[in-house]
């Protein structure tokens, strides 16, 4: 039989003098995502640069309890050691009180960086920055900065581009660092530059970030405040994770709950719980307006029980098409594929979208109650115009759901409010109580006379 | 006023000879994104370098169009110039026929390598693949590497890591270029190896590679096939652009809709009815199952009335809680959280959500009705018992919406099919058949003899 890494881990474990030379940072951080209760132990034996390295690819939440009860020493020495972009994630995570008591732990340096790194907001590119770069100035030689590299290249992540600075430290140009390994040693940097060069603001959402990466293939970006002084850097893989964070964000909206912090498996029930129930007790007193509506229409309904058969069907399909047109144009928007000022030609396509889509399942419902009616009397002898009534409402229905869904995330944004709240939920229960309305002044005008 | 880049091209376009050096790939690949009348003009005139550049950042309909229609020899300059992955990305868009065509154009090395990558699966490592990578034997100097760095560095996108292979072509370890410009150039490379690497296996799918560059913080990746040999490499930009399809695709499955090909606003009309139709019409027909579920409750509906009122309410009570679990869950299985195995313990998790969700609604639900009920008469003699049905359903629909909701992405991934399908809308159809059942069995239960 083989012997898992967990058990290997394990048994290392209870030896006199445990050694972990045989695991590799991502092995023991997966064993201890699953078994925290040995995360004290490990990262203490480790030294230091392999602690930093597991710390990293360890939850967040086992980041977090480590960083509490872990003597303050190895905290320090870890701290110290962690790189930036990584330091500022695990500390945006803690509590400021939590955060003030461990800066103290971080050199004078560290710590004005990591404090000035926090006062960006949340979701800015300032957050993700990383000062692990090189710059260089115009007038040095390609031998220049190669040494320059070859004497702090040990401590920085990522060398592919070098940064010229001018005098007030603003960024002039990029530098691929293939082009200093092609030229002559003696060349001047100021012959290769070409001054183009694409730069992220401090102040930049990470979102906006995202795009830029994507639309211009590369892995490491400079950053630069307004006035072009240049602040840092930041990779592809925070960028990477940003956006997934994101996606997971939208999607959990779209589906009617607050955004999770962390992962569902890790969330605690109550936690969980409080994320859950205010949108579903906002949806509830939203859709009570249901009973409302038709406590208005019950002489209808007592007349005509026929018309109550239908009421799911009806609200359902106006919330279904509500759905498919909220979270298309959610997405495209979150994509940057339309903005508020594409709000006509998203409307002109959605009145069509709603239009068709409402006449086939008008003309399917209409046919439904035909042939029903062909072999059974439960429709009544004006089945013809209740049939009638529901295919004119289906598509009255169906189109004002596909507005109101396209619509809304635009508003939303319109007033500054996140679109993906516009949640495939929240549009159906809008739908349901117009869409009752629809349905019972149809039904008045159609079948006044003969059922009503 | 200011003139915007657009009119400036405009502008040139009018002239004599136009010269779009002011202009950099991205500003024209913009204008071409919406004037791609302009398309052929544009390109002809550019250098091959600068073309390729701009038709990498068009839309793909774009792209498509211009390979379609332009001279074929400036296509064969095109195709010869772009990046391995970019042609590929391409190629694998249009039609066999057209890509047989285009091929013709590719030197016979190219051909090869192109075939050879077409062949892969469409969401495998194979697809991503990039030949432009520099490979070194490990008895090679840090000078040798070097040099072979300065004759191939020009044509290659990425030299942060070099490859070793051994003489099989075997990938036996990758050195950062960093750890080449710190050591001294007559340096052995053997000595610099740690025989540690990550690699991805060409059959490997996206969304694994996407979690091992995530995990292991890398900007590109080495791809072996199953015997070790060193195929290609994929940068972590194409895994950025992939990660971000996936998303949108689920998104829109999660809003009922089948995944678009082409953005919401470039997707033509009856495209965009052939992706919402079928889902719509599916849900249609489920959903008919409630007016025949209601037929049979017909009686009880005539007798009481007011049992119809609370229908919308209830059943989307059910609807919006199976959408919150079903969109939690799917995203969690999506980024790896959750696998079929933990099938479990997301039940019972979601049995105790359910039961704590539904009596929250439950209980708001039966205080609307009592307390309505001290200043309308609207609920009759006996809204007690009425208030005391409505509660009970809730907490049956909404504990059974969660049910739903959360197990229908697990068994769907476990008969292989996409979990986000199990669409929000999807588990509400389900569930609304369901919860109407419920609504009139418990009503049959508590109110037989007094409104029944």
């Amino acid at each position: 039989m083989e012997i898992t890494k967990e058990e290997l881990i394990l048994e290392v474990l209870r030896q006199e003098k445990p050694d972990f030379h045989d695991f590799s940072t991502t092995e023991l951080a997966d064993f201890l995502n699953d078994y925290d209760e040995y995360s004290n132990v490990i990262i203490e034996i480790l030294e230091p640069h392999r602690a930093v390295k597991t710390l990293k690819f360890l939850d967040l939440r086992v980041q977090k309890k480590l960083i509490h009860t872990l003597p303050s020493n190895i905290v320090a020495t870890l701290i110290q050691n962690m790189h930036f972009d990584d330091r500022t994630a695990l500390l945006s995570e803690l509590t400021s009180e939590s955060v003030k008591k461990l800066v103290l732990f971080l050199s004078p340096e560290d710590r004005i960086e990591t404090l000035a790194l926090l006062g960006y907001p949340e979701d800015s590119v300032g957050r993700l920055m990383n000062p692990d770069y090189i710059e260089v100035k115009d007038y040095f030689t390609i031998q220049d900065a190669l040494n320059k590299i070859r004497k702090l290249g040990r401590t920085i992540e990522n060398i592919n581009f070098i940064y010229i600075i001018d005098d007030s430290e603003r960024l002039i140009d990029d530098i691929n660092l293939k082009e200093l390994l092609i030229a002559s040693p003696e060349t001047r940097l100021s012959e290769l530059m070409d001054k183009k060069y694409i730069a992220l603001n401090v102040t930049d959402t990470q979102e906006s970030a995202s795009s830029v990466f994507r639309k211009n293939n590369r892995a490491v970006l400079p950053v630069v405040d307004h006035d072009g002084i240049l602040l840092g850097i930041v990779t592809i893989d925070d960028i990477l994770r940003v956006q997934s964070e994101e996606d997971t964000e939208d999607i959990q909206k779209i589906g009617g709950t607050e955004a999770l912090d962390e992962p569902y498996m890790n969330t605690a029930f109550f936690e969980l719980m409080k994320k859950r129930a205010p949108w579903l007790v906002i949806l509830f007193l939203g859709e009570m307006l249901t009973a409302t509506a038709m406590s208005f229409f019950q002489d209808e309904i007592s007349k005509a029980v026929i018309l109550a058969l239908f009421i799911p069907l009806i609200i359902s399909s106006g919330g279904n098409s509500g759905s498919q047109a909220s979270t298309l144009i959610i997405r495209a928007m979150a994509l940057g594929e339309i903005t508020f000022a594409d709000w006509w030609r998203v409307m002109r396509r959605e009145i069509f979208s709603g239009l068709v889509l409402g006449t086939i399942l008008g003309s399917i419902g209409f046919l439904r109650i035909v042939i029903w009616s062909s072999v059974s009397p439960i429709y009544g002898e004006h089945y013809i115009l209740v049939a009638l009534t529901v295919a004119i409402t289906l598509v009255g229905v169906v189109l004002w759901g596909s507005l109101c869904g396209s619509m809304l995330p635009l508003l939303l944004k319109r007033i500054g409010a996140d679109p993906a709240a516009s949640s495939a939920p929240f549009v159906a229960t809008l739908v349901d109580v117009t869409g009752l309305i629809i349905y019972f002044v149809v039904a008045s005008l159609l079948l006044s006379g003969t059922l009503l």
